[in-house]
């Protein structure tokens, strides 16, 4: 039974980092935050590939125990992402982006995965998560979204809809600045919070992850990376380790929110020690659980 | 009897934020750190002002029971700095600098503060800092230092020295890039640690702070400060606080090094919330443990 569901694009990245450089390996935000996601409970992935997908990232997607029933097979190619990373590898420069079968997603559900309590809604444009929400079978117990700045110009009232609609809504600094039009991040998340979210969560990359309650506030710390390798997904890992984690856990309190922050956290800093999902494939639970660890000796006092 | 020194500039400042201004009120680094200092343990002011220093301001540092006996009175007027700030007040901008009587200070130590065991290195240049140093009667316990932009770019083998002369130097992360010309942050501090620094600590305003030691990284939360007003001084406070913690508390594993950068956080947070001292002028320990308090609540997961 499928207990967490993430949708978002699969794809084939070409990137170079100043570490080294892959070609049309295996990426996108539905791989990674599904991926992340199965670390801690049955995970289903809904999105789209072409004819040309190469079947070892099947293998490797079902090897995890990944549910592939919401994937489906389109005819042309597989959405192409050609990118670079200076040595600032928190900004992500974009050679070329090929959309190609992404262009006309329209994710469907399968029945499978219309009961599931958890919804991880992947960065694709916000009137497709809100399309995703409705055809879940009822409400999910929680929906976590996340976007990019290039919904937020192109589409902001809907992102707004989104962040309605949704339990937890992921920002990074500048895309909370940007949709709430302050330069305060507290301010931001104090407006996201005032439009019925009960979390507000920044994700600062390099500074680590800010979650905003009504009441308190959690700073989480970033995992000092000197063997940083490729960021590329960081995000989408954090997102969907935290919805596995929280599918896995069921509880919703503040508490184990925090927990799954960490654990997302973690599983970020992991993935960013290799290209595409090299170094997750050679991990398990325990080296997260490992990493967690080092995390609470990274605050404590 | 001084437990810890403090040098460093005595001004007055006329500033200007988002939220109203002042016009000549205390400021510097001295004034800052030393009154911060001076929450946990006896400090003495190393420094110099004018004919035209208010007797308020000398009356407020004696109320708090700092010794002022390295403060010089030269002929001509108090250092004055004219600055404001916009939304984003992480940077300060310059309006005009008057050095007056600091541009010709030389600082002298008492012979009553030669033998503190806790040294305080403010924001001056790095040759004074040297200079300074050398007047102790003997290596103190800790040296902790402070620098900025403007003196790595003009004394940059300078800074060097002192990075190597004194136990921890405080950066902001800018400073800490361009001083070890690396656009990463950890290994800048590594840079620092290679330098016989035993730790290496990173200031990032909004972003908490990070401490690194040749084995471990510790990183405190920043404050999330909705209310601030003025950050001036905050970086000031931040380091004379942390010495004079660490001057009462006598100990220096990392366990209380770690206790007094969450104390150097707290009272920097305190000092943002009003221009110039006038917030530090209100409160008491009590307060300042109080916000450790809320330090703790941040981090734990």
């Amino acid at each position: 039974m499928v207990k967490a569901v993430v949708v978002g694009s699969v794809a084939l990245d070409s990137i170079r980092t100043p570490f080294g450089e892959v070609h049309e390996a295996l990426g996108g935000s539905a791989s990674y935050a599904g991926y992340a996601s199965s670390f801690f409970s049955k995970t289903g992935i809904v999105g789209v590939v072409g004819s040309d997908f190469p079947k070892k990232h099947l293998d490797l997607f079902k090897r995890k125990g990944i549910d592939l029933s919401g994937l489906s097979f389109a005819d042309g190619k597989t959405f192409r992402w050609h990118g670079y990373y200076e040595f600032d590898l928190n900004q992500a420069h974009t050679v070329k982006t090929e959309l190609n079968v992404f262009e006309e997603f329209q994710p469907v559900l399968p029945d499978s995965y219309r009961k599931a309590k958890f919804l991880f809604l992947g960065n694709i444009g916000p009137e497709l998560q809100l399309n995703v929400l409705g055809q879940m079978a009822s409400r999910p117990k929680l929906v976590v979204a996340d976007t990019m700045n290039y919904w937020i110009e192109k589409s902001r009232e809907t992102v707004l809809e989104v962040v309605k609609a949704v339990d937890i809504m992921l920002f990074n600094d500048a895309e909370a600045r940007q949709l709430f039009r302050t330069p305060s991040i507290v301010k931001a998340a104090r407006m996201a919070l005032a439009l019925d979210s009960d979390y507000a969560i920044i994700k600062k990359g390099e500074h680590g992850a800010l979650m905003f309650t009504p009441k308190s506030h959690f700073s989480a710390p970033a995992y000092p990376l000197e063997n940083i390798v490729d960021p590329t997904g960081a995000g989408d890992c954090f997102g969907g380790a935290m919805t596995g984690y929280l599918a896995k856990t069921g509880s919703l309190t503040e508490k184990n929110l925090r927990k799954a922050i960490i654990f997302g956290s973690a599983v970020a800093s992991l993935d960013a020690e290799g290209f595409s999902l090299e170094n997750l494939k050679k991990i398990s639970l325990k080296d997260i659980e490992a990493r967690v660890q080092e995390f609470k000796e990274i605050v404590h006092f």
